[in-house]
């Protein structure tokens, strides 16, 4: 096979055979004939050109295929997990995973770090003093086999070709690309041995797909390639235009989620919670409608098995479950501005990517990979999209340890959109699909 | 600026301003922060979504500005070139020259290589024992100042952008983009020093360029960025179905542009060949139209000046003059194979690109630019396009020198496309532009 003719015929609008994918990807993977460039071009020949979903299945496949695919022994349990593309304030996996085992279901959660404007969940695990995200495989199957769930870091042996790839991607304006996006998530998830699969699919300014049309797009290829592998999936669009919960921050969104285990829930954030925590249930088929879902949800709340749960997946992986009743132990910043409000009125929207770039400047997020977090800074709302402020009345607190604090806080101040009349609250659930 | 921001931007259809270009392409030349495969994705992306004129005028800029420019001092004197696109028996530069030069044109020509199924000049002038074209810019000035022309390889340092770029194109799928062609093809020429370009667009089945709109595409923007630069351009557009003469292979094609000089002219080769010089003296207002044009063409070659200028240009190059009287002393192959027609007809067609492949298996022509070639191996047609022939009639002498002659010969075979009826000879010349 000759690499240009085959990125030639990507970029000629051609559909690639099998034996073609599998030849790109591989010999990509073991730095054999494809070289970096050769692999930019046929990205963005992709990017621009798009792939069919059977591309896209062999794709995933070949993904899979250059790393080590988790499997689970005991096949009378039901191994599902929940996938976000990303979000502001999304602190959804640490209180889903533990609500979902504490209701029967195994979660085997392989999650990211933080990236841009978005937070990741081993960012915030790793506020947790002592927390460990790098634990063997083997460890990861008997920590779920005890306690229900586990959340560690991507392993360098599933899902190798990802990592390499998606690197390339992140240096060659080659993120945006459906077909990519698709390979991307659903090989992670089907190399960590799951049953079922509920997709967290943010739409709006604070997610990378803008519009309903594109993500609608992308969870039509999810749901083919996901079926071909025998993956049960659920998606839902849920809204990305405003964060979601009170708190955008490592540490601090740790504390949310453990009120929100404790039962202390913002309206918002549980309607998406309960949402796919509901999906995970009928797909597991331990719940067999959504009313009976949600009674399930509310009883692993009410009778704390889901804090619990909590309690002993930190201690697991290595953490201080004393933070759950202190969160003095907790990471803690220096310095706390407030934001106010420079007139009265109703707050219209909190532009959430606007914030996302903001924290960055006070370390709760990063522009590149490499570069270091403070996990006690970030913003806590004091109020929220529909909130009547006066004028002086506190918006939120900003907390820092750096000198960016001013910049940050100016910008914040900027990202809330407010109205003199009343706001009408919306359904932060957008839509959703499945087969 | 961020190399990623600049290669999304073209992704997303929009035009790259001049300060884009040059951080692009002089970050990319000096090693610096454009990397190999970012470049390639930008290739790509430029490929599929193009450029306007306005870009590639910058772009073009950027090439020239990568190296030195050569400057003539005398400019009682005009410099004047044609570029062809590459075509299958194109020896015309070898004949232009002389003519042009023997009608008081300078020519500094700055010639490439063959590759795939066309040939190059410089491989053709090699044949002739001792020939050289690895001549300083300042021994080629001096030439051209003392005999009207010279043809020399590309310097390293003229346009060193474009062999980059070029090598780079070459592997990732991103030869076939107008953009990028016209900043090839104007930025060397331009740096050459000339006044006026004629450029031979070569259409069909031979040409890279396949199709007419195609051709026209690159005319208009090979047009803009020329008169951007004061460049005065003519553009014909001539036909590549068949091969051009009737000598296909480097040592074959120096014999029939002698014998061209000579006076004995293959009917088609004499059609482009003039239609070219006669744009030349067009340009150089040498000739005030047509007809004077072609009347000092006939006259340079009548009076034997065209090819003493010839001979001259062979001596001053370092090559054996005396090539022109005796063929002899030209590469001579041990072996000759006569393809024969199986059946009477007439010739509609010669496939000229499946010749030029099937002659890279005697080495006449190569796949790759590091590959050997083979001076004297090579094709004689003996029949061209609407000759009738009887069976068993020779259609052609297959000239080589290793064990390939047999396969190569059934493909030349296989080249000819045969009719039943009369076929009606077309001109060579599709059609021309200029402003």
């Amino acid at each position: 096979m000759n690499p240009s003719q085959i990125i030639i015929k990507k970029r000629d609008k051609n559909s690639l055979t099998q034996k073609e994918i599998h030849y790109f990807i591989s010999e990509y993977i073991k730095d054999g004939k494809i070289a970096d460039y050769q692999m930019a071009a046929m990205l963005m020949a992709i990017l621009l050109n798009g792939m069919d979903n059977e591309e896209v299945f062999w794709l995933t496949d070949e993904y899979i295929k250059s790393g080590i695919s988790i499997t689970f022994e005991d096949h009378s349990e039901k191994y599902i997990d929940k996938h976000s593309t990303g979000g502001v304030g999304d602190k959804i996996s640490l209180i889903l995973a533990p609500i979902a085992a504490a209701c029967g279901i195994k979660v085997p959660m392989i999650s990211g770090r933080g990236l841009g404007h978005t937070g990741g969940t081993l960012d915030k695990l790793e506020s947790i003093p002592g927390f460990t995200t790098q634990i063997s495989i083997d460890r990861f199957k008997e920590i779920i086999k005890m306690n229900g769930f586990a959340i560690i870091g991507q392993s360098n042996n599933i899902v190798p070709a990802d990592k390499k790839i998606y690197a390339l991607r992140d240096v060659t304006g080659t993120v945006e690309s459906i077909p990519l996006i698709t390979a991307s998530i659903l090989s992670k998830k089907i190399a960590s041995g799951i049953d079922g699969l509920v997709i967290d699919l943010k739409v709006g300014h604070g997610a990378f797909i803008g519009s309903m049309k594109r993500a609608e797009e992308l969870a039509y290829m999810l749901a083919f390639v996901a079926e071909k592998f025998d993956i049960n999936i659920r998606i839902n669009y849920t809204d990305m235009d405003t964060p979601l919960g009170m708190c955008i921050g490592n540490s601090l969104e740790v504390i949310e989620s453990i009120e929100f285990l404790k039962g202390n829930m913002p309206p918002d954030l549980k309607e998406v919670t309960y949402q796919l925590v509901e999906d995970m249930l009928l797909l597991a088929t331990i719940a067999k409608n959504r009313n009976q879902a949600t009674d399930l949800i509310d009883e692993a709340i009410s009778t704390g098995n889901a804090l619990e749960s909590f309690r002993k997946f930190i201690e697991l992986q290595h953490g201080d479950p004393a933070i759950i009743d202190d969160y003095s132990i907790l990471p803690q910043s220096k310095h706390k501005k407030i934001i106010k409000a420079r007139k009265s009125g109703f707050i219209k929207k909190i532009l959430s990517r606007d914030i996302g770039y903001a924290l960055i400047d006070v370390k709760a997020g990063r522009k590149k990979i490499e570069d270091d977090l403070d996990h006690a800074s970030g913003l806590q709302l004091l109020k929220t999209v529909g909130d009547k402020v006066e004028k002086a009345e506190p918006l939120a607190e900003l907390y820092y340890d750096n000198d960016k604090g001013n910049k940050a806080a100016k910008e914040i101040f900027k990202s809330f959109v407010m109205s003199s009349k009343k706001v009408k609250l919306q359904s932060r659930i957008l839509g959703s699909f499945h087969q």
